[in-house]
């Protein structure tokens, strides 16, 4: 069905899906889609096909709609390669990567990532949703957490980005939860809270013990019938642990805002608190489009 | 082809793989033979089978052989259940699982694994190694470590398995190189063994970053150009070095023995040495012979 009133279109496009809202002139969301159609799965060719699929409904009759779009969307394996931004910098620059498709009904103009050169770091995407933040709190000074696959902790000061840390967390419960030995231990629907915070505790104390840690939940499940639901918190306690631990010097004595899916974010805000720490939670889609709105409109003002 | 004079059949039986060696009554090895059919891609049922297909050439045409098999095959999910023995205790006791198979040309005796209540930890397999190495040096006192999918560290004294702890690091290198977005990096033939020491390093002084340094390999590899065989060594270093560092009372001013797959102990070794430990390596199959061995003449001598 034909959308009206387009004024513009916002891409979240990372590794493993793609979404994307038609926005009203006033920022407001029309209509939204989503595609499993991420850019692990595409080749070059394949992206402007992919985004049609997604959007064709919201183009227009005639005139051209802009698309503005974050993510890996724009890393030497995406569509087109963004190069990264340096920090210490505003989360979002004039630098952009401007692409005119094929299909003359819209324009797609790609957000660079941003990266660090000591101690070596990259992000893309979290670098929208960073200027999301800001827009609606332009003095923000403190930082941001964005608790994901791979999660990023920004230091952020002045309206920039002076520095930030991406720890694998995410992606170390997901392989340890579904493919190691332990997925005989923590399939579970429900979550021990108490078990997630002992074992924060746990490794934010004794971090090098992690690694024998681990195996622990498997031994506890077969010698004393730990259960999945304490197997699954513990895993879940040792590792957000461990990552609180290597981000320290980020957290410690800083106000701290959460961007990420909401079960996540809750889950860092409960082992921040424990450490004294209280974090605020911020909706990480309002906070993209947010960016990708700013970006926009910082378009129109060159 | 058959043999004659197979005294014994010696099974090292893991949850991948299985290994069968038919043995002289002087114990040396007269033929050997391995397949894919660990525990894991078996049923109960589906144990003896496999067995036969792989042994059915060293089977007398008349008399019965004895097989002796450690490992995997004596879980819960395995051929027939060998229930842990409670350490502190000597790595083979007399408590041992037989099974009479359909096939009358042999008997199969399942050696147990061994289990610790505090902190809660489960072996099977590797006592039988610990028990080849104490039959050619009956009055070690000191550790034993085996480096593996999961490594063993055990604390061996007056003949007997005192405390031992386990760490997934051979589990977790696998993933992170082959199933993260580390894959990328790593991929090499070649290994840099100065990035492997300086990663050791650095993990048993910080362990707490490596959270964030896990992710700085792949950022290294996009903005300065990290090489594959660094990178790959480097991933090894950090694991190997937080499994130090969580297993340091351990070897800590102790004799060290490494009892594994000789590029993986050579590493271990190498670890170690940086830290003033000189280990004695062992080869795992002459352990794992030994120990069989030993339990064999232990049910001669009941």
């Amino acid at each position: 069905m034909a959308l009206n009133h387009v004024a513009w279109i916002a891409v979240d496009w990372g590794t493993s899906a793609m979404r994307a809202w038609a926005m009203g002139g006033d920022d407001r969301i029309l209509a939204e889609a989503s595609s499993a159609e991420g850019m692990g799965t595409l080749e070059p060719s394949g992206f402007e096909p992919a985004l049609i699929r997604l959007i064709s409904d919201w183009l227009p009759a005639d005139g051209v709609v802009p698309v503005f779009a974050c993510g890996m969307v724009g890393a030497r394996q995406g569509w087109r390669e963004a190069q990264y931004r340096n920090v210490p910098c505003p989360p979002l620059g004039p630098e952009v990567t401007r692409i005119t498709p094929e299909d003359r009904r819209f324009t797609v103009t790609i957000l660079p990532g941003l990266a660090q050169k000591r101690p070596a770091d990259v992000m893309r995407g979290e670098e929208t949703q960073i200027a999301g933040y800001q827009a609606q709190r332009p003095d923000f000074d403190g930082v941001i957490a964005l608790p994901g696959t791979h999660t990023k902790w920004a230091y952020v000061s002045a309206g920039e980005v002076v520095s930030f840390q991406t720890c694998m967390t995410g992606e170390m419960f997901a392989l340890l939860a579904d493919r190691s030995v332990l997925r005989h231990s923590v399939q579970a629907e429900t979550f021990d809270l108490d078990a997630f915070r002992a074992a924060v505790a746990d490794t934010l104390s004794d971090p090098q013990k992690l690694a024998a840690r681990l195996f622990g939940i498997r031994a506890e499940t077969l010698l004393s019938g730990l259960q999945p639901a304490s197997a699954r918190a513990r895993l879940s306690g040792l590792l957000i642990g461990l990552e609180l631990a290597a981000t320290r010097p980020y957290w410690l004595g800083q106000d701290v805002v959460l961007i990420g899916a909401p079960r996540l974010s809750g889950l860092y805000r409960e082992a921040l608190a424990a450490q004294g720490v209280a974090a605020e939670v911020e909706d990480v889609t309002a906070m993209t489009l947010g960016g990708l709105a700013a970006a926009r409109r910082g378009e129109h003002a060159e």
